[in-house]
């Protein structure tokens, strides 16, 4: 896993993925107590990031593979990407999505074209199901964040950044990520490392699910207690990446924990602000950048509003904040 | 007012204002039985297009002018960009506003910086109070739409969609915008006329206040009985501009009205498809385009969103039509 494959990944990507614009609002630095700039990916295709390491990874596939399908599994968001990517290279899709997913994001999967199979995220392993259906019917498995095609496509995300870092005169900040798997962030992590090297990735959970946090402050991969449940269902995952968790150890800053009023007022504040929808997996970053000033460092701080797939009952709740 | 103005406008905004997004979705495209691109000109800076027209008058000021000062008046998105712009040169704002527009566009207009004097919507005229005051203060009035630079300025939207347009392959389409005064529509129809022939700007109303529909349909400035009260706050203005009108009148297609369960309507959808926030005068073209299909010209058409500024309130009650 290197900068050349994220390289590569954006080549494939370009004229298909959106460069989402990076956000400010004057408001919004005074809370944050610094210059905020908001890396908006909610306006990414399927709404989220995942539409990047989805088409990284279809892309790549020969005709023979393309064919014959693939599958993924995910809590809703790269369970859009991989049906919206596989439809422009005439690819069935299978998503297998957990039973407690937001209705908005398994009735959007299904009308995207993928055959949805649901899963009891308690009780069932997604990893031994994906397996095993890919197994029967000889599909290409798409994970959603251990893979190198996946994190490279996530990983031009970064190189956005730190593009759009430079025109804003942007050298020194902590770039705020909201993580599940890591491949985001691990993606991110060495598009800066390489093209804005005064930029530091650091990892953002909710409480509770801050197994990245955790893995990161011990150096050793640790696990979350609870596999479902909370406001954030995107960023919710059993543990860091066996891939991306070796990056992330060796460039990210630490992470940072939220808790889910910070992040419903978070996404009430991007409302008024920047007239953006985040989700609450994708306002962690911000919740953050808002909430935790003082244990950010830097005149700046960037934070990605990584998908905003939200049901509009949970979404008027976060308003309610306001 | 001529092309050469929007293009010395565009110099002056360079690196200021944003180049927004053209976004869309396949939800929204079997909707509106085409394929549909929306301009985000919410995600301009201070939540609407009307920065836009604000820093392309200021930055024209000279030294003196800009130290006494500049006044607008607005139902609040015109009241916005005009302190925003009106503080990067250092220049005190007024802005005279309706006493019944929103209140988070009265706070946000003092919030920038400005000074803000309320008036009587229905009882009080805008014009003779801008003025006076004008007079009285030595200020430079910066009308909303009657103005030669701040249609300049707006019209910096057009010459974007024109460009986007070329990168999508769309050659011939209606493009609707929100029309209050016609200065974003006067702007757009002349950046089009010059870089996209193809393309025909199209003023979308809601109904009750659809006074330039009609004059477009009978020729002659026709004005509206009420001035105030319904969800468009933005887009309530008495009359089409002398300036402005007769450029509608020589470039723009027919106008479209639409109900304000549309326009309610089209909120939730912008929502829940594109992840972006419009207010109701700002999504009045997107009403158009997935409710008056039937009115609309093209393989694909253009709808401009063009602000964001609405109370949570009221945006909960447009997520209650999804």
């Amino acid at each position: 896993m290197n900068i050349d494959m994220i390289h590569a990944a954006a080549e494939r990507l370009k004229g298909h993925a959106r460069t989402t614009p990076m956000l400010n609002s004057p408001f919004l630095d005074e809370i944050a107590g610094r210059r905020l700039y908001v890396k908006a990916e909610c306006l990414q295709h399927t709404g989220s990031f995942k539409f990047r390491g989805a088409w990284s990874a279809i892309s790549t596939l020969d005709e023979d593979a393309r064919k014959r399908g693939v599958i993924a599994y995910s809590s809703g968001n790269h369970g859009q990407g991989i049906p919206f990517a596989a439809k422009h290279f005439n690819t069935p899709a299978v998503v297998v999505m957990p039973s407690d997913a937001p209705e908005m994001k398994i009735a959007n999967t299904r009308a995207l074209g993928a055959e949805v199979i649901l899963y009891d995220r308690e009780n069932e392993d997604r990893d031994d199901i994906g397996a095993k259906l890919a197994n029967e019917r000889s599909l290409t498995l798409i994970k959603p964040f251990d893979n190198p095609l996946v994190i490279a496509g996530q990983g031009t995300t970064g190189l956005e950044i730190a593009d759009q870092c430079k025109t804003e005169g942007v050298e020194n900040a902590d770039v705020l990520v909201c993580c599940g798997g890591g491949g985001l962030t691990s993606g991110i992590a060495l598009a800066l490392e390489e093209h804005a090297p005064g930029l530091r990735a650091r990892p953002i959970e909710p409480e509770d699910y801050d197994d990245v946090c955790r893995s990161l402050a011990s150096g050793a991969i640790q696990r979350n207690n609870l596999q479902s449940g909370g406001i954030c269902d995107a960023i919710v995952t059993p543990q860091p990446g066996d891939l991306t968790f070796p990056i992330m150890k060796r460039l990210c800053g630490p992470g940072i924990a939220v808790t889910e009023d910070e992040v419903l007022m978070a996404m009430a504040h991007i409302f008024a602000r920047l007239k953006i929808v985040a989700e609450p997996g994708g306002a962690v970053a911000v919740a953050a950048a808002l909430f935790h000033a003082d244990e950010i460092q830097g005149d700046a701080v960037v934070a990605v509003v990584s998908g905003g797939n939200v049901d509009a009952k949970l979404f008027t709740r976060a308003l309610a904040t306001l």
